[in-house]
């Protein structure tokens, strides 16, 4: 009998519900996603788990799982589903649920995996975390992590997420957050982060850094031949800078430079305190390719202890980006049954 | 039957060799300490394994340990002798070795559990750590961390060292070096570190750390009434600043808000990468108390996220300063039977 995970992940604007193989391939995925509730016009007025919109939308996702089983049943009726894994922002692993999420409509705390578990006794395994440690669970069990049992990865798109691997197991810490290395201080004093602090992380090296970046250079160079002279703050994005070094436009250049610098500092932190085999890249930003893992590597060569150097590598991950989402989050299911098993 | 384990704690001047047990009481404790090696004049004219001195080293080390043994099982011969456990700076507890150790005498990498293994065959455990690892074990087993499955252990000496606690165990990473929170950056091109990168944790807020300070803030402020502007750069210690703080001296005070500035802003880093449930202080540095856990602390808070805000205990270590490094090194013995018993 084959088995098979469904990997659900929450964004802010849709929910990817899909159908994953143990070797990571993409059997069912529903088209077009489900929409996710959204913030009401009033901001201040968020969504009650016992508000019609969070009732509704459970219904709607467990009614999506059905189909997806029936789906892929359909056409293989020996395929055994073996639980639920989920990815959504703030989602805590412990407790199986959605607190506090700055970009999702609810209020408060959201008893995910138990409302959904409700909704479906049938499913054994319900699992929630946030989405880059899923995506980590996906690097480790089909990916560039497999036989790894140390390694992190690093999410670089609007902002910077991460997902710790020690000992073959997600860090998920005291609480279930744990790895929210896009938070960790850089630049003391720094650029304005919207979580309210200064000089995070993910304020210089995520797509959105990497554009702030290039209007820094703008100001400070003065370079009205780059490019990127002509392009309004709202309309840039990271692969214009990417474009951009491909015709090898200065300011683009320089801004992969510092990025590669800053991100290769922290990861050099990252190994003083982990000493992982490898952290791996993903996402938009990291689809710059050498521009951003030739200067990363070697900042972070250059801040290690000696003890550290040409030890650790730094990868693209190996997760397709169109399906990362759902294959990650099907990880969890996975990852669970290994540890009833061992 | 009353099982015991020994510990060793091999330090730049004398190696620290006792008897504890499963309490983390010392039943015995070689006095005086056993001399380590000591480098040549010629400070390139470093001891090989096969070197004589090394061999020496190592045989008054089995001697010392069965003199141990015997002293223990005369006072009362039921006790049972589980294992040795040993703390020394740059070990390796994958490999049982020390490699490159700058402040030993030793040539490269010494094989130190193999060559006392070969000495003691009815020893059934030795491992080896580093000395920050061992207190964080030590603390684990026998301190503040018992029940605790996620925590950091900062030792604040002449230098910084930190072991990792997750999901119950030390993190080792790839390699058995991980856990130098001493070399990540904090003020990037800061102060000038022994291992020769610039602005790390140590520089700052380490017991050299405070005294570096204090010269920074006299040089800063010109302050010739201060307690502290008649002791040279040689003769100061972070005990003096402590005592100055007591008299109220305005040097000291500012000396330790920095520290605890620094130190916070950098727990809180070591909270967005592990979320533990506590952070302890070890060492000199962490007897000053208030003067350096309140502005700690207060800094910690206002760098974290909010969704780990109040969670995390900044705590002084429960080990007693001068039993720590053998109480410490033995919890190996108690941890590897930990493990080979799970």
């Amino acid at each position: 009998m084959r088995q098979v995970a469904i990997g659900i992940d929450i964004g802010g604007t849709n929910t990817a519900i899909g159908v994953v193989d143990r070797e990571g391939n993409v059997l069912y995925e529903k088209q077009p996603q489900l929409p996710t509730p959204q913030k009401r016009e009033n901001p201040y007025a968020k969504i009650d788990k016992s508000d019609e919109l969070c009732t509704n939308y459970i219904a709607a996702l467990s009614d999506e799982v059905r189909v997806a089983i029936e789906t892929v049943k359909n056409i293989n009726p020996d395929l055994q589903v073996m639980g639920i894994g989920i990815g959504a922002p703030n989602a805590n692993y412990y407790r199986g649920t959605i607190e506090f999420a700055a970009n999702l409509p609810f209020v408060g705390v959201v008893q995910l995996a138990d409302l959904l578990q409700a909704k479906l006794p049938e499913i054994n395994i319900i699992k929630v975390t946030n989405d880059a440690n899923a995506a980590a669970l996906g690097e480790l069990i089909y990916g560039g992590g497999i036989g790894m049992h140390n390694f992190v990865m690093i999410t670089l798109g609007t902002g910077l997420g991460s997902g710790i691997i020690v000992n073959g197991d997600l860090v998920y810490g005291q609480d279930g957050f744990a790895g929210e290395l896009g938070h960790v201080t850089i630049i003391p004093e720094g650029r304005a982060c919207g979580c309210g602090g200064k000089g995070h992380l993910e304020t210089y090296c995520s797509a959105t850094g990497i554009k702030r970046s290039v209007f820094e250079m703008l100001a400070k160079n003065n370079n009205s031949e780059s490019l990127l002279a002509n392009i309004p703050f709202n309309d840039m994005t990271a692969k214009m800078v990417y474009d951009a070094a491909e015709k090898g436009d200065p300011i683009a250049l320089e801004v992969f430079e510092y990025s590669g610098e800053l991100l290769g500092r922290s990861l050099a932190d990252t190994v003083h305190y982990l000493s992982p085999e490898a952290i791996f890249l993903f996402g938009g930003a990291a689809a710059a390719g050498d521009y951003i893992f030739k200067p990363t590597k070697e900042s972070m060569e250059r801040y290690l202890l000696p003890v550290y150097r040409n030890k650790v590598q730094i990868l693209p991950s190996k997760l397709k980006e169109g399906s990362a989402a759902i294959v990650g989050a099907s990880a969890l299911v996975w990852k669970e049954l290994d540890k009833i098993s061992s």
